[in-house]
């Protein structure tokens, strides 16, 4: 599980572990073999939180879908997201209660995922960001929480603004050797579409991703959100999201900010807003003056299926990215600083 | 699946399910790569009664256990075996679990037992007797009972002769086109020790069965149980549990009855008296003058493993037999029937 990358081809590295991986992942795998999903391991809701909270296991659903999404084999793939729909396990994806199995079997989050890689036929590695067994805590100067299960973090925790709380993890963690490799050697560092609060920060607070980011050879590009976040990011632009990431990094450190500029139809539009969800703001301006490159392209995907149940036991929205657009823009952006070098 | 032999080497189809046949299959793959197991299908205790009440699934256990004892990767086995310890999937086998999933995703037993058979890197084949979903009822003149709940099958249901009970599948049982195959091409059928009137019965009495265990031109051998089972075969003798086989199929079938005639220790005898278990008598006169060929052999087992939960949970027995000493003489007996016809 040391090495992250051994093939001859570009290396990416997807930072995040939420809906916005698992549609990257899936996109990029058509461009290169080499790819490292580091995960965030703070989530606490659904399937994974009950199997957090009755075994003690590490959290297995963000994993799950990585290795889904890096998986060649279609059969297990599907299994591996298989729900059970009721009785005594409803709402379990079948692939967290194998992550748990294994995980209780061998005593190693990282044992399962080996073996999990091996019969799901995984492209790539997945890595969890660290193995410590964390909670996330919020701290502004009137108030603190901790948080446990991921949808606790809702308005009332953000009564408070975020931008003024300081994120950790409880117990306090250290990163997995093996995502700092991955970050290191990449090529490409991805920073993923997620929730600021829930998914990237209390990944990118972990002790040495920062140091592991600042230092990196690699073209650092953020995929700016689509929409914000009720009660967590209402308001935010661009780059009020590019501000909180290298607020948790402690440091100006991205290259590029991939951005979306596309207008949704009226029909998606009134999708979103069931959510309360509404498009991130573009500030030309800031944008054209930042330090990182800001590029702008047409990033709306599909919506996701409507199916309730799912949406309901997973906490997903249904706004996805048009994955296959940001994977083309990725690719373009290592290409074109490839022959700037030559 | 509808090859059961494929592979040039002796062709055995092992007759059963329960923990008789795991202990032998795993004794005959040292000698033989073409094992098939013909697997009884009315369990309906512990963790299989479970999954087939809440999710209407066939019964998964004793499958589990044929195909985890014909698998070669022996990290996959031990994760199929192991059983959850606490929270929502206390007492589950994660294989149950597995193949649940796989049947309930796929629609198919089969399917579902295919492709664990390719993940656990199985020798042979595991073949269901029969796909449908069925119960186990016995009948008496004066009473009958459904089994609903393997263990249900206690002495409050023997109160009549068991000999005198008619047993009969509900709904009424078509036999798997595949353990027919593997019964008709097979060079030796075994059927298996185990309880008479919650494994082996319930299977003899499939519909079909009984016809290719007539037509086949294999040798068939009864490895006999060693001790009888409290409420259901007190007192049997071996040729006891020899009628009543042939009585499930309706005609004489079989060409050997292995038995053993080996003394416990007396250490041995006071475990065996724990269970209500008593030797299976030796009457040598019956024995000698039988239309089959009776052999004797030193088959006792060490006793497994005394982990009290598993046992509870399973309601397995800790009395095995000797695998290794009852697979050689099955093989003696191929080898003596070949030289005899050259």
């Amino acid at each position: 599980m040391n090495e992250p990358f051994e093939k001859n081809d570009i290396k990416i590295a997807v930072v995040g572990g939420g809906t916005g991986s698992f549609t990257l992942l899936s996109a990029l795998k058509n461009h290169t073999k080499q790819l490292a999903a580091i995960v965030n391991m703070v989530d606490d809701g659904g399937s994974t939180g009950v199997l957090r909270d009755e075994l003690g296991v590490l959290p297995p659903g963000d994993v799950r879908q990585c290795l889904v999404a890096l998986s060649d084999s279609p059969k297990i793939r599907d299994l591996f997201n298989y729900r059970f729909e009721e009785g005594t396990f409803e709402g379990h994806p079948f692939g967290n209660i194998f992550l748990t199995a294994l995980e209780k079997m061998s005593g190693s989050f990282n044992d399962a995922i080996k073996t999990a890689s091996e019969i799901l036929h995984v492209n790539g590695m997945v890595i969890p960001a660290t193995l410590d067994n964390v909670r996330l805590k919020m701290e502004w100067p009137e108030a603190s929480v901790i948080l446990h299960g991921e949808r606790v973090i809702g308005a009332d925790y953000f009564k408070y603004d975020p931008r003024r709380a300081i994120l950790s993890l409880i117990p306090s963690a250290t990163a997995n050797p093996t995502a700092l490799s991955a970050i290191e050697q990449a090529d490409v560092v991805v920073i993923a579409p997620g929730d600021l609060y829930s998914s990237l920060g209390p990944l990118l607070v972990i002790d040495g991703i920062a140091e592991a980011l600042k230092k990196t050879n690699a073209s650092c590009i953020y995929v700016s959100n689509l929409v914000t976040k009720q009660g967590q990011t209402e308001g935010f632009s661009v780059n009020d999201h590019v501000k909180e990431i290298e607020r948790f990094v402690g440091a100006p450190f991205l290259d590029f900010v991939l951005y979306n500029q596309q207008i949704p139809t009226e029909e998606v539009a009134t999708r979103y807003k069931a959510e309360n969800a509404y498009l991130v703001k573009v500030d030309k301006i800031v944008l054209n003056s930042a330090p990182y490159r800001a590029i702008a392209g047409n990033f709306l995907g599909e919506l996701a299926s409507k199916n309730k149940a799912d949406v309901l036991l997973s906490g997903r929205s249904l706004i996805r990215h048009d994955a296959s657009a940001v994977a083309r823009a990725i690719i373009d952006i290592y290409n074109s600083s490839r022959s700037g070098k030559n």
